[in-house]
């Protein structure tokens, strides 16, 4: 059986009570994650731009987009969630081929149980198999595939998101092998928008791109049935080498959901063991801020490589700045979006912390792990080694450090008590008789249209 | 300068008095052929699916959709336009590069003519100038792009909608050059889709996500500078070789438009030949079909490879017959659209004269030549060897031919009469005020929106 049709047929034919338990749990974490980096994100100049240069192109505005109380038709709401919950490189990482896996497949969902009332268990469900269709694709192809500078996060996906809906709309095998067929042609996304709004582009195209192959294959719209594996399809256009049976092996059996990870900071990965060690001092020892006489960090050399930046002044340098991460680490004891703004980066306490940090590569320290060192003005020294840097696999962030990133980005646009509602309902998602009440929670409250009338009935 | 600057800056800059007229009477002919294949395919069943699957999800109706009277939001035309355009194979070739490179284009602009007053002068500038970049784009990366198995129309079709698009809404250079990494950022379709509907799909989705990346450059979403030449960008991730001079080599000067060529019979082109020569023996000799007594054709081996089906029953099947071609030429003096349906592949007289034709293949005739022989029941015998067949460089159709090929296509959508003005229209497109009229003399004219009254006000 080709690996189109073997996909198609395990995502129309799967049920749900032959998930373990496990990966469901860690379903629910991907989503918690996902809602929090997706309302955190709304507010910013990408979303805004989007919807301006796209919203008069927009349909019937019944679906609602993740953290704003705009409305738009669910395939545009697909490309505006999935810019929000990426633009802050914030959302989740798949360590097997290094895409952001939630996106597109949760992106194109939330849109569609925004218009169309669906059970949390079908959610979560069709969240499932997209998760898994995309990341199956993306293992089949990297690393020539991302090598040679493609945004796995788009192309495969595109994939994730046409599986997941497709599901939901309760395709034929047959139509679901169309579905495939037209997400693999339109499957995109190159590297080169690495530093620029197309980045988040490339998840929200994705779940809009996937989203409008389902609804194509549902209505007849034929398409090639090897766009997978076909001589001329994906695998082989896309990829100077890759291994189709990784699509296939344990099928049903292994998830990729259980090897998921949660960045507990927004900014590059290298400079999180230094901000977790900071963090742990800052709250062992209460350090006052002003106490603190200086700041010696060991780091991985590419750290020194990456993130040498210590005369900074926008929010966006101190992404690129250890000092920066070590330093709103010890001053505030987090390190969330709120640490990477403007003000934050000039804030007198941090500014004064971050200019009494050195750093030294050092070839005996990996790249998860760092050695942070603070004397403080009574000459007294604390110190801590991070062995293994919370969010990678060895150290999965908790539930609970799950919930504080969410809170911490929610509040960027949604009020606090609201934030406290919208974490229950992502964890007993599962029982949701419609998820739409989920979706009408992540969305502020305004005069003319009550979410929590309209949830509540 | 970088090729992605030095088009965006060409783009933004040329003046279309510098453009030579013999390109721009070209550039006519390409509109003439576009339009007539946009109608001519306006009815088909792909289009017909893809309105059902995404118009309700569609924006504003305002614009229209070649050959029909649906209304959708541009973006949307934009892609039905594309579908219905290259749907029957039927639309321009460049044979620098195989790619068929006035839908993505057109597709485009006819949709925002639809909604936005353009005038000819300015809407056949922005084509000239989109099929350039599309063109120059496609040159670059070709061959090996192509022989990976990427669908051209589909990849490079994206630059030519989103620079001709741009250059309408009068983006700054900065701004081209974002709308140029949005859409290379975007580039894709399989050749694995040939066969099938997706096929069609591509030059519409190019169509469409070239319009949304000029859009989205306009309202200041950023790219990557480097869409086309950086490391991770389209020509390096897209082909394994490629030569980037040919996107600047002669640009303003050179014009693809020059080597463009129209396909007189839809279908394979490698029966051309034989069509080509039954059609000027029934001309010439004014045949009666039942005076036929044998055809004899004697044509490139490729042909007896790809077209050697005589027993047939389907109007697809008679796309891979070359006796059928030949049938149909003899019998009917043309071979439009209507000699490839099921209606005329059972029409008792071409099929009789389809089954007392024979064919060799002979290494000695190349594959744009045929030798077509005739024996009437009197015992005389005609013959015709086609030197060079009609339609490529070295013989173009002229401009009555396609206008016969129009007429031959249009009337599948609209009235004979209307079909007539339209075929006027597109000829005088340049000295039109607003091309909203030409689109507008393209769709049928319904009881509660006439677009004589539109037009004419």
């Amino acid at each position: 059986m080709s690996e189109t049709r073997a996909l198609a047929s395990y995502v129309v034919t799967s049920r749900l009570d032959d998930i373990p338990q496990d990966v469901r749990h860690e379903a629910r974490r991907a989503i918690v994650n996902y809602i929090s980096c997706a309302v955190g994100g709304s507010p910013h100049q990408a979303v805004e731009i989007a919807i301006r240069a796209l919203g008069p192109y927009a349909g019937k505005p019944t679906a609602s987009v993740l953290g704003r109380s705009d409305r738009l038709d669910p395939l545009h709401a697909s490309l505006m969630n999935g810019i929000s919950s990426h633009v802050y490189d914030y959302d989740d990482t798949t360590p097997k081929n290094y895409s952001h896996p939630t996106s597109p497949v949760a992106s194109a969902l939330c849109a569609y149980a925004s218009v169309n009332p669906v059970s949390g268990r079908d959610f979560m469900h069709a969240f499932i198999l997209g998760f898994e269709a995309e990341s199956r694709v993306g293992n089949a192809v990297y690393p020539a595939h991302y090598d040679a500078g493609w945004h796995i996060t788009g192309t495969a996906g595109v994939f994730g998101a046409a599986t997941a809906i497709g599901r939901l709309l309760g395709l034929s095998e047959h139509e679901m092998i169309w579905a495939i067929g037209l997400a693999a042609t339109q499957a995109a996304g190159l590297r080169e928008m690495f530093g620029s709004m197309a980045k988040s582009f490339h998840p929200g195209r994705s779940a809009q791109n996937g989203y409008t192959a389902a609804l194509l294959a549902q209505a007849g719209f034929t398409a090639g049935e090897h766009g997978i594996e076909g001589p001329r399809g994906f695998a082989a256009v896309q990829a100077a080498a890759y291994d189709l049976s990784k699509i296939t092996a344990g099928l049903g059996v292994d998830f990729d959901l259980r090897v998921n990870t949660y960045k507990p900071f927004p900014c590059g990965i290298v400079n999180h063991p230094s901000i977790d060690g900071a963090i742990e001092l800052h709250h062992a020892h209460r350090i006052d801020p002003r106490a603190i006489a200086a700041v010696r960090l060991r780091v991985a050399p590419l750290v020194m490589d990456l993130c040498n930046q210590q005369n900074i002044t926008r929010g966006l340098q101190g992404k690129f700045s250890v000092y920066h991460g070590a330093a709103v680490g010890l001053v505030r004891g987090k390190a969330g979006l709120q640490e990477y703004t403007d003000e934050a980066v000039n804030d007198p306490q941090v500014k004064r912390v971050r200019e009494h940090t050195t750093a030294v590569g050092d070839a005996s320290v990996t790249e998860d792990q760092a050695y942070i060192e603070v004397e403080l003005e009574s000459g007294r020294t604390i110190s801590r080694f991070v062995e293994a840097s919370l969010g990678n696999l060895r150290r999965p962030m908790t539930d609970r450090q799950l919930e504080q990133k969410f809170r911490d980005q929610a509040v960027l646009a949604l009020p606090a008590e609201q934030v406290e509602e919208l974490i229950a309902l992502c964890w007993r998602i599962d029982d949701l008789d419609d998820v739409g009440d989920l979706i009408r929670a992540a969305v502020p409250v305004t005069s003319d249209r009550g979410w929590r009338l309209e949830a509540r009935g």
